[in-house]
């Protein structure tokens, strides 16, 4: 697939078919995450697939229990009513845990450790579009606590789980959602 | 460009030559940066395209006074010898800036606004590839020191400089930095 279409074309999808992914293109888009730059080359990512119905139950019971807090600690009204069952509808999530050890010279800086999330987040862009090339719908869904996710998981405390990108055949079609146009963006300093 | 062909030749380069880049290819790589997905569609990025050549002078001068400062915190022998000089001899600089106001649920979190930076990082991804597909070199830079940047960008105190992106034709080839397998990366919970 073009790049450009790739870029363009990918929609946060949330709202998954039960066909399941195969191991193939799953693999193929865990290689794409891995082709990102990182600081150093640290490659400061790793990545749980996650096709257990048992674990996406538990991880969308931690899912909407995040949103109901996040609904409180928001007032936002539209968290109210929304709707996390694609977390356990998507045939595949991936999560995409990030180690914090494994950055470059931020670590000496003032926010701290901070390039291996960068990282992280552009291995995971890379993983949407090699998704969307497959035909699949992609979600980048972060609405959960790290804690619960580490223990479902068994990931350890050292590690942060940054991202579950929910994976499989889009079950509708997806509007495009509009961008400001980049002149209202940027300032040329010639 | 084929998406895996961008996301696979994609280097990071340190060596360009000074031909410029024309504003037509500039834009189209912001363009590229505002598909990226962002939480609750807040586009939470800013863009400085740095053409001029006394900013990127100053820059330069920051740059390399990160670096000394980050040698003697860390010890980091490479730092000493490091050669900055790719940064005010690209002829083209975007720097990245985020809002950290524009950002989902996250604002809530223990972290604090994270999301806002996951989102810059896919938009910059997405520009290394459509810069890849272009033919040009670029460079993800993170070793300033956020202050400073604004203060030569002129970019407001609730802002943040995250990258700059160094842009312009190679000048000489780049050797494919190798990455771990994926298996080595990934656990199946089927």
């Amino acid at each position: 697939m073009d790049l450009f279409e790739a870029m363009r074309g990918r929609r946060s999808c949330r709202d998954f078919l039960p066909a399941p992914v195969s191991d193939e293109v799953i693999d193929k888009i865990l290689e794409a995450a891995t082709w990102a730059p990182s600081p150093l080359n640290t490659q400061p990512w790793e990545f749980f697939v996650i096709t257990n119905r048992q674990i996406r139950e538990k991880i969308f019971t931690e899912a909407d229990r995040c949103r109901l807090w996040a609904f409180e600690k928001s007032g936002w009204k539209w968290l109210d009513s929304y709707d996390v069952d694609f977390v356990k509808e998507a045939p595949a999530m991936i999560a995409v845990v990030g180690d914090p050890k494994k950055t470059g010279v931020d670590m000496f800086m003032e926010e701290g450790n901070m390039g291996y999330q960068a990282a992280c987040a552009a291995a995971i862009q890379n993983m949407h579009l090699a998704a969307y090339s497959f035909g699949l719908g992609s979600l980048w869904f972060t609405l959960f606590d790290k804690k619960a996710i580490r223990e479902i998981l068994g990931i350890e405390d050292t590690k942060v789980p940054l991202a579950l990108v929910c994976l499989g055949q889009r079950a509708s079609d997806i509007r495009e959602v509009p961008r400001r146009p980049v002149k209202d963006k940027t300032q040329y300093l010639r």
